[in-house]
């Protein structure tokens, strides 16, 4: 038996790839990504969530101000790396990660999350990492 | 090797919610859920299916229509629940996994349920369940 | 020639109806609506655009604020009035028409305002105003 | 009594804008636009169709092509121009009108475009043109 | 002043198309199409409603149900029709303008309908007519 | 740790089902599937990615490719088969396993395979495979 809560966001951002496999997307261009932030848990707390979702948004919304309306080719924190959608899952996940085992999010004991970006409606990629 | 099959409904309520944390879904107001229904088996029937879609479809609208159109405050069945989205999954799931156990869906062997809410275009939960 | 810019935001709300044509949706229940804001112009301002797209939400949002986590049944402005999909659409359309006419999304000069309102993924409502 | 035919596709572009309502969009960032090009007749043509679709989308998928996977704040077409969505959405028509008027999509008489861009899951723009 | 409402149902069909520039449209092969109808009036009646939409969802649905689940090329009715998606859009719009006009969706007066089919999620087609 | 792939393109088809249980679609009817290809691993390759996405969506574009716009009881491959949604999923999810195990999407090594086929805005199917 296992629970999750999900909440969508969304940034916009320019980016560049490297390695020739990434064909026209080594050039500079841009995309909006809409995020959807899964928390999962085996069981629901006294109130019956899984988190608070009013704070799990703002926390998603905190990570991702922090990214969107950006080149990432000339965010400080990237250098060096390829900003592929997988990659970027791992990134915004790792920060969410990071938030929930601080106790932002709440005290639930979650079990995992998942992170999942939409860079089209025939495209999207997602990183599950457990807790 | 592991398949799927998942039908969607949906259902009108109104209700409360109680915790502080809950802010203003504390007062009455209402939702739409749209009700995602995940059968799992191992395996394929003889005629090559997880469950009768048909009869799948017609015991979650039963489900469903048991629920829709009221105000859960005051549902004999949810006196002392807290109707959060999580908990509402996991009752309608619970529903459901009752009446594939009594062969209401057909004689598949299945091996668990999720069922999904969705409360808006940027918010969902699920509850996944063995069977 | 004509142009639109469209914003989406949401409301959670009971209220119950009024009318036998109205069947079960005459008891309290209750619907996440999705709202869809269309501003609409002959043409677009010196930026190259409809509306400050930044102000239409953030004025949108204002209008959704002032209904959601509500029992609409309860709203004093809401007494007398049949509270129907089609209803609610001209009753945020008005309100945001209004704030439109005040110049609160900024100076455009607007041709008219689509309000839409999805009750769930298979039925929704719209009306239209000219400014 | 009219008709029309819709087919989408998307790109992927960095750019900026000019203008302070335009708030952090004045940074370099990018977006994928989910890009709806519809087709408007009066009456359908002898095999019952408004336009060859697959020829229409073949025409869109090439406007597309153009502009996709770039910087548009580099593109020689676009120095002076101001990328908001409305008016990429009007450059966007315009390329398509010219090429329905030069007979790209097929002879059908049709009688306005209207082009579509969405730049998230809660904000889109359109133009509609006549012909 | 207009408002509308729109309830979405749909109907699953093989067939085949006649005309060269219809390509591989040519062979036997068939559609899922979403159904959209909507109904448009320039008031709303003493219950604040367009239609009755119990009612509208229901001759949709008979309308549909004389449709799904056939092979449209052996439909007695649509002998000598090239049912393009365009002309489908036309033909159940008939269909259910007359039962508008028979009065079947409630006594609201009706100022036009529009129904659209999806084929996929990167087409669609529209009909409109006034009533 | 994991990470996921998918790109989504669709078919038209149409065909007949064997077995009671089935109901209306066992006459001849039809069917656009959205197509949902998911790619899993448990690390991403050195340039950061789970597959070159072009080339996934380039042998998914070809194995749709040879089922699209036919009637799959007179296909040769299918004699035999009853083409429900779950076991089309397990077709084209075993075609797509296989040229990834050639080495057709790139090297990288994968470590499952999810097929969704979404036959309606309210019914959909999957089927999950290990590498």
């Amino acid at each position: 038996m296992s629970f999750s809560v999900t909440v969508r966001d969304h940034l916009m951002i320019a980016h560049s790839l490297r390695g020739d496999v990434l064909g026209p997307a080594q050039q500079l261009h841009g995309a909006t990504y809409l995020v959807d932030a899964t928390f999962r848990a085996d069981a629901l707390d006294e109130h019956g969530v899984v988190v608070d979702i009013g704070r799990a948004a703002d926390v998603l919304r905190e990570i991702v101000a922090a990214l969107t309306y950006r080149n990432l080719d000339d965010e400080p924190d990237l250098q060096g790396v390829n900003t592929t959608t997988e990659r970027l899952c791992q990134i915004i996940g790792d920060r969410l990660a990071e938030r929930v085992l601080a106790g932002e999010v709440g005290p639930a004991r979650l079990s995992g999350i998942v992170l999942t970006l939409h860079e089209s409606h025939i495209a999207w990629a997602s990183y599950e990492v457990a807790l």
